[in-house]
């Protein structure tokens, strides 16, 4: 008898229609001859509104207390999806983090995975029940109740899908798998039949919003095959990952997708003395603010100075701003611009490796396009470019048709050229 | 230093400014110099709104089930209370009933606590927190969540009070206290300073909605003091409920209360056969429907048969219909009638105790107003008459009246005197 483990995400549990829905699902596989626990999140808007009472209290709450808030969530739809199921015939039982035992770091509202038992599950599912877990949630020394933080719900479902060595771990939500490129922006991007857990986690990293790069993350070392499908289209299989050894490499790249969420700060005129970059991203790391991409021009100004620029997510400005003074105290800049208007586009494919000349294809296309690019960073697997804002489109048709990612002539490609 | 549990109802923290209103009674007995435990409700709706969701998915939840959903309530008004204290500059920490170690029965929706452990929270009133308890809630074998049911967060605060000897357990809601009578009906009813456990066990059966009879049944054993008062009038006392052997007996009543909540159910020529009427409790009793007041008429009917007349709450009205033919088959009644106008008035004192003549007085009174009696039941310190039910009101005012309930003249009584 196999075990899937099936992750649910919140607009699959949004109201009470859609959980009935979601026991089917369940149920389905059940049917299949397997044994399944099911992993998730709360009811679609749930967490936006038990954070909109927290803030009605106070703009600086305890980390301890929103964790014991925000794990209700999860508490209530797997309640409700068990009694969906018990309702359609079938036997299930839900159970919290901390029923379960799983485990995690003494560390609140960003816990990591530390420890997951499995007797309680494992007596459950030998009694021919279908375990509900909550998602998000585990508990720490002392029980005391932690949330994982962002993609915590995904990161749940494939933790235990290692710890029970399940056949494999489904994410379900509201898309159908993953693209090529964002089906909202390139009409004709194909879903990929399979992709590997490197590419996955570049395309993740650059802003494909279909799974947490921790979840692909925690699959990887194991080896666990994860599905991205549809709640709303049970009959559809998804996008399987997998390993890239189990894969066979036609193309050089995989996948696009373009981030507009970050913004460009350039620290004007630093003294070039050692130690001051080190000194400033210190800075920054000591404030949780997080840093993509990087350029220092190795061309020093005749006045012994040299520009910093790097991107950081637009959500943390208000951050990054109170941090203004320190800046200049510590590397003495003539000025601290900030450039909102930009868009990240990125090209993915385990493909490329040992295969010179995307790099080179992928400027020149968007030289042909009359876009400049402003930042370039790469990994082994993957190409970003920062562009203007206004040409991020334009660069998502052009690239995805240079690249064959788009499985048709382009006919919609609009005319936005620069001047 | 002394220590006090509050307790606060739905009403009291049904939305943030309200929690942060209760931050402030709070933090008021704190800086009076005492350790506090708070125990919440559910915020206002929550439970009803929780409630609502698990029927649209079916009529008949797993009571498992509706435990771990119910109790996710008192988790997010727990968890807000703590973050308001904090805001306001106090140290708390808000713990689950498995957290704080509730230990009840192995039974759903209805758990009687069995066993408090008391280090966790010792530990953190020892280091100067205020600690914030989820009312309603414990946990059985096997680390199941049970909730308490009805009564059951009143029932939590004066078993936290028992289990840590506080000085007092303070009952916080919309009411300011216990009274003579209810104010809506009897404008001048009058505001008690105390009544016994045992008075406020009576009034509170007969239909006074100010406190649950279970929490005052745990408090009695104990001698534990409670304080009804109101959380929007932080400096009124309320009402201080205690021993009767504290109490200096003035007058033989001490409250009045009328219950509209009962119908009366007459089984019509019983055939008077010994066990007849053992057979029909048992049945009753089988399904979880309580009864209230019984008569069976002593007078045997030529037929050799008898009536037997009880009642029973109104919501309980499909659950007897259901029952109807086996009790056809039990009894082998002519008829069975449902008289759905009665109201159960009720005077309660433990000054009524060796003073003989109260139950005439009270008959009398109502006779004086040509209101007809249908039943009557009495205990130790109370006596209950059932009235049809548009002479509720009127049955109110002139027993307040004579029994010294209103403390004033009643210039309002109005005109609705039978033909």
């Amino acid at each position: 008898m196999g075990l899937i483990v099936q992750k649910f995400g919140g607009t699959s549990v949004a109201d009470t229609a859609k959980i009935k829905n979601v026991a089917q699902a369940v149920i389905k596989e059940k049917l299949n001859g397997n044994n399944v626990i099911v992993v998730v999140s709360a009811m679609g808007h749930t967490t936006d509104n038990l954070l909109k009472l927290s803030k009605e209290i106070t703009s600086n709450p305890s980390t301890r207390e929103m964790d014991m808030l925000l794990s209700t969530g999860e508490q209530i739809s797997m309640s409700l999806l068990a009694m969906a199921i018990n309702e359609a015939g079938h036997s299930a039982v839900s159970l919290t983090g901390y029923q379960v035992g799983i485990k995690t770091e003494n560390c609140h509202m960003c816990a990591r995975i530390v420890d997951i038992e499995t007797a309680r599950v494992k007596k459950l599912l030998n009694e021919g029940k279908i375990v509900i877990v909550a998602g998000f949630q585990g508990v720490c020394e002392g029980n005391e109740i932690t949330t994982l933080g962002r993609g915590g719900s995904d990161t749940t479902a494939v933790a235990l899908a290692c710890a029970f060595g399940a056949d494999r771990c489904d994410i379900y939500s509201d898309v159908e798998g993953v693209y090529t490129a964002d089906p909202r922006v390139i009409k004709t991007a194909k879903k990929l039949d399979k992709i590997s857990y490197e590419e996955m986690l570049e395309l993740a990293r650059v802003g494909a919003n279909v799974l947490h790069p921790r979840s692909v993350e925690t699959a990887k070392p194991y080896k666990m095959p994860m599905r991205v499908r549809s709640s709303f289209k049970l009959d559809d299989l998804g996008t399987l990952i997998i390993g890239v050894e189990e894969m066979e490499l036609n193309k050089p790249v995989t996948g696009f997708a373009c981030d507009n969420s970050q913004i460009r700060i350039v620290i004007c005129d630093v003294v070039d003395e050692p130690g001051n970059a080190a000194k400033l991203f210190n800075l920054l790391a000591s404030k949780d603010l997080s840093v993509d991409m990087i350029i220092q021009s190795y061309a020093r100004h005749s006045n012994n100075t040299n520009d910093i620029a790097f991107t950081i997510a637009k959500s943390d400005l208000d951050k990054f701003n109170s941090l203004k003074d320190d800046i200049n105290n510590i590397v003495k800049a003539s000025n601290i611009l900030v450039d909102e208007d930009i868009a990240k586009v990125s090209i993915v494919g385990a493909g490329m490796i040992d295969r010179p000349g995307i790099a080179a294809k992928m400027f020149d296309t968007l030289a042909t396009s009359n876009i400049n690019i402003k930042m370039i960073s790469t990994s082994e697997i993957k190409i970003s470019c920062l562009v203007e804002k206004q040409y991020g489109e334009l660069a998502a048709k052009v690239l995805c048709r240079a690249f064959d990612l788009d499985g048709a002539a382009i006919a919609d490609v609009k005319g936005d050229l620069p001047d």
